[in-house]
């Protein structure tokens, strides 16, 4: 493969192409947790989440929604285009877990009476602090018009997921998505969507550590994470 | 005087009278910092802040704001219009200072574009974390509609407050309020503003640590605790 190294994350590698709008993301089987405090690998995780990622970035797309996937190239890489990623975190949570729980003392578990979505500032030094509108605004991280639409995506990406998780017997917790701007300005869904970066429950698991099928399980250290993606993938690429 | 004790806070105790729409707010000498972990006391910090508010109250009233103030009783007690309280603090930044500045990497001192309204939670156990219009709705904290008027309010507020303290030579850097329904379902300006709750810096002096004239003397220990809020008080009262 050709190509010349962009950027290397925690979990993925970006590659040029000889098209400047079409980049090679490659997925690493590197796992990290609070801040990269916590570091792992997780065995074939690479493959698993450029698999599962590569399923439902289509789906997505069969669903209207527009996104940065061109197509899988391997069984860890896949091409996308190439945009500039807003610096925003944007979490959809369906019930409530992990950090929300501390934040405003919640149940672990509870069911949100409607889907709640919340920034967060992209900025490792900073730890991805809680952001609002204003925030944004005063930040210029993103126009209005455009956290406008990142709350309708996300809503709708939301609703996507759901239905199709539901397929596979699986409860969308929560999620993360990043979201950026192609070179005619467009705003595309990106980066990826996989265990490491939704909170998905066995819908059939009523134990509340054992239905865990995400990155919860490395950052809980709860035994069988391999198996719980490799369980996830498999469902995923049958629905 | 008469009345039983409602609530004893940090910094004021709230006791009934014999209206029960009337309350006596008794400002006390206490001052806390870092949600309490700092303690201590600032002379004559009662009768101070009682006379500023007291006078601040006055104004915004005459500026149109509707206040749950009604008359100062004594030097450290004011009659009140009892409310109920919004469990919401609502900031307004003109400059960033203090907790922003750590949050989102901005500079100690650096004029914001335009004024910054931010919401916490009033929560002591939680430690009054930030929350977005959309946690408000969740955890039904205000109505969407209360949202929008606490904003619009926390605007003018902070343009009446700046024309005033503009007078005293004084730059209002930020400050915290609570607000209240009273009896009728009014939305009132409630609580206290002093040099407790507002960041203030003198005009005419430059240097960074000098130039404070509010708590931020008590909570960074820099000397002249007592002697910043009788300057302040001097000046407000002239105004
Ligand atoms: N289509 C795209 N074009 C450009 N950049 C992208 C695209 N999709 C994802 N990215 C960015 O590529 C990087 C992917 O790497 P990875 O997910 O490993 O990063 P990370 O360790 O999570 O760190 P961070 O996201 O904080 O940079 C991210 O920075 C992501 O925002
Ligand atoms: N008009 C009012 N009617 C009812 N309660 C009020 C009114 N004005 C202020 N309060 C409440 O009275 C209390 C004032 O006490 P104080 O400012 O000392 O509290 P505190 O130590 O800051 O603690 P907290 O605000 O977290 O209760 C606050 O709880 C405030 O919200
Ligand atoms: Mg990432
Ligand atoms: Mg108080």
């Amino acid at each position: 493969m050709s190509g010349t190294k962009l950027y290397e994350g925690k979990a993925k590698i970006l590659f040029t192409t000889d098209d400047p709008q079409i980049l090679r993301s490659q997925y690493k089987d590197d796992a990290t947790a609070f801040n990269a405090l916590k570091k792992g690998t997780i065995a074939h995780k690479g493959e698993m989440n450029c698999a599962i990622a590569s399923r439902i970035f289509q789906y997505l797309e069969s669903q209207g929604i527009a996104t940065h996937f061109i197509q899988q190239i391997s069984p860890h890489e896949m091409e996308v285009i190439a945009v500039k990623i807003l610096p925003i975190e944007v979490v959809v949570r369906n019930i409530a877990a992990g950090s929300i729980c501390k934040r405003l003392g919640l149940e672990q578990g509870q069911l949100l009476k409607q889907p709640l979505v919340e920034f967060f500032y992209k900025n490792d030094e900073l730890g991805d602090p809680l952001i609002t509108d204003a925030h944004i605004e005063m930040l210029e991280l993103a126009t209005p018009e455009q956290v406008t639409q990142l709350k309708q995506i996300a809503l709708s990406i939301n609703q996507h997921l759901q239905e199709f998780f539901k397929r596979c017997d699986l409860i969308l917790v929560d999620f993360k998505v990043e979201m950026g701007i192609d070179h005619q300005g467009k705003l595309l869904l990106a980066d990826e969507i996989s265990p490491d970066t939704c909170r998905l429950w066995d819908q059939n698991i009523a134990d509340p550590s054992d239905r865990i099928l995400d990155k919860d399980r490395f950052r809980q250290d709860l035994g069988n994470v391999a198996e719980a993606y490799q369980e996830v993938a498999k469902r995923v690429l049958q629905a």
